[in-house]
């Protein structure tokens, strides 16, 4: 097994490989790594049913999302194909200028480098991610969870021979085998090869990250998300959108967790959607006013309102009025989705600028916060952060800028 | 004196008004900013000489970096008017689009919200920093060093006052009064308040931020920076070029450090380019194949190839071809700025395309990397990262953007 800073290593040499590589011959990789997972497809059910056969204390839905079957091997064929049509984002033009004494400035599209993936559970972002990072001219290094490590292998082989058979460094696609906390913690200070590394995973594992990292970090993920319910809401709509966006998905990080309800149509509403949420299965957790007029309303504690429940409860608090709202929710928002159902356009206006998330939703449903629904056309993840990127990642999150100057002999005065 | 905690509080609170703040407002501040500076000049110059009578340890370019002259303010005042005629960096328009269910999707321009800048003796960059926050919408909190702090306190009160005056929040702008090493840590840790923090100073000083900071850090300024003189140089060039990027400011990130040249020309290049630096008192240290050439080149050490000298010093080595030189300029960058002298089209394209640097150039002096000589009209100063901004940083490196959606009642299916 391979040292992390070794794999470093390997993973910069060959990244200088693959960002010279013309989109032409970076789409052929992504439609050869398609037909190779198909043909490839026996021994990659395989290698998955030994971690299967392990996972015997996992929950059922972490059981699904470590299963490659047939449907979802051809799910992932598809993913390839759909991320070879997509443009590049690395294409020229590139904007230009001239500087006063005559030299070229050009800015340049070029990959970042070295992308660095840290996951667990599920092996289908074993070939997202080498996917997208071929796309977008970088070398990956992979390093997924315990549970999954046969897949992991077994894919990363398969997607390692096409690159040797393409006649290309192996290494633009690595996996960390070793699934000890011992080879994150050496990924995450790689600073002399890492170029930017991006955890997947619990809001606790993202938090280890960015507190212990020195590599640079894209925050994804978490999403104490809220939906406050104004004066002037339209109730069936307002009903539609919370029912949406609390239970069509309860596990992502774009379901709601918190719903907020001007005081002046509380004892209205609340009964109403505590109707349509308990039908579905919700736990609806209330502080005292809430709890005071709807009595189905079980007690919340202080830890429930910074709590991302990923689960069939929800959180529920009486405002007395948007700026209160406004003032809770930057108290604990996770920066990721905030709602407002209203009509008056000022106070949306309010909303939207003096929240601090990255995506401000108006009488929408939150579970539309994500790269396809954006119409990025792929998605690196989610992020939580204000530099480089925000919000849903397109491939020109795994970009960066270069400078290059042409001149004849100008020299600063 | 506030406590970094209570002033982090106070700094997010403050970015609250400032980002809703129209451009003609954020304008009209800088050019009040202008007219105090010039009213205050006498409090401000009294309040410099208490620095100015400590600092008999500095050496004499420290001092004069130190000194408020009135010529210094003077030019303070002429930035802060140059600044209020620069472009909004917030804008409209923005990207648009609309979903197919018919909701629509803004990408927006937003400021990042607290900026933190950490530097040194310069108390010109108090006001600077000041200035470039205002205008991007952001509040600041500012750490200088202890040689400038009377200079700092009287700068940042007159800041405030015109603030306060104008009937803003003057947390909008704060200092750290504070001058011991804890409150850099502190400020360091504060992700709950600081949305980005900034550091100016020296090499070592930058490279403690970025191990220990955990809250987001835009890396300036170190600056190992090469040239190499390819076999078709055209040498009348390369030596104007060569002693401008080392001579012109020998102190400072974008100048010239290390000197690589093609063996096939050394022999006739060396003597010649050792003649120009060392009459512009250049000490020169070579490998031995240039000591060989040249015998008043001393002997350089390993050290010597990883040291930005910021003074009249130059390394230089000769290489067998431009594969070596790329090699040795990949091991040894500070991925600020690198330069070829060739005029073989080819070559350029390699050394541009595999050196990982925030800017290449081709036969112009490296001088060049610098925000206003780019046209960015400011500059918070050089990135050497590569995510949210790389090379010279305009003000829209202190913005970041947010989506702001609007629908009627849409719900993903």
């Amino acid at each position: 097994m391979l040292n992390v800073q070794e794999i470093g290593r390997r993973a910069k040499l060959a990244s200088r490989q693959v960002q010279g590589l013309s989109i032409e011959k970076r789409n052929q990789l992504l439609e050869l790594l398609a037909s190779n997972v198909s043909q490839q497809q026996d021994v990659i059910i395989q290698a998955n049913a030994l971690d299967l056969a392990k996972a015997s204390e996992l929950t059922e839905p972490m059981k699904n999302r470590l299963t490659l079957s047939e449907d979802v091997l051809a799910d992932i064929q598809v993913s390839l194909r759909e991320l070879a049509e997509l443009k590049d984002p690395l294409a020229a033009p590139y904007p230009e200028w001239t500087h006063p004494t005559g030299f070229k400035i050009v800015k340049k599209t070029v990959p970042l480098g070295v992308l660095a993936m840290v996951y667990e559970a599920r092996p289908n972002v074993t070939v997202d991610a080498a996917a997208l990072a071929i796309k977008s001219g970088n070398a990956v290094i992979l390093r997924g969870g315990k549970e999954a490590i046969q897949s992991n292998i077994a894919l990363v082989q398969v997607m390692r021979s096409v690159l040797k058979e393409a006649g290309y460094d192996e290494n633009i696609i690595q996996l960390i085998e070793d699934t000890s906390h011992d080879s994150v913690n050496e990924l995450l200070h790689l600073r002399e090869y890492v170029d930017v590394l991006i955890p997947r995973g619990s809001a606790r594992f993202i938090d280890f990250v960015v507190q212990n990292a020195t590599v640079p970090v894209i925050e994804t993920g978490a999403g104490n998300t809220h939906i406050f319910v104004d004066e002037s809401a339209d109730f069936d709509q307002a009903i539609k959108v919370i029912v949406n966006a609390k239970t069509q998905k309860p596990s992502v990080c774009n379901a709601a967790e918190k719903l907020l309800i001007h005081e002046s149509i509380a004892a209205d509403f609340l009964p109403r959607i505590a109707d349509a949420l308990i039908q579905k299965g919700v736990e609806l957790r209330g502080d005292e006013a809430a709890v005071a007029i709807d009595g189905r309303l079980k007690q919340a504690t202080d830890e429930d309102w910074d709590t991302e429940y990923n689960d069939l409860i929800m959180g529920v608090r009486v405002v007395a009025d948007l700026d209160e709202a406004i003032d809770w929710i930057n108290a604990h928002t996770t920066h990721h989705s905030e709602t407002i159902l209203s009509k008056q356009a000022e106070n949306v206006a309010a909303f939207m600028n003096q929240i601090d998330a990255a995506v401000l939703y108006q009488n929408v449903s939150s579970r539309f916060t994500d790269g396809f629904e954006f119409g990025f056309g792929a998605e690196i993840g989610i992020s939580t952060q204000k530099l480089h990127a925000r919000g849903p990642m397109g491939l020109e999150a795994l970009t960066t800028i270069k400078y290059e100057v042409f001149g004849e002999g100008q020299v600063r005065g």
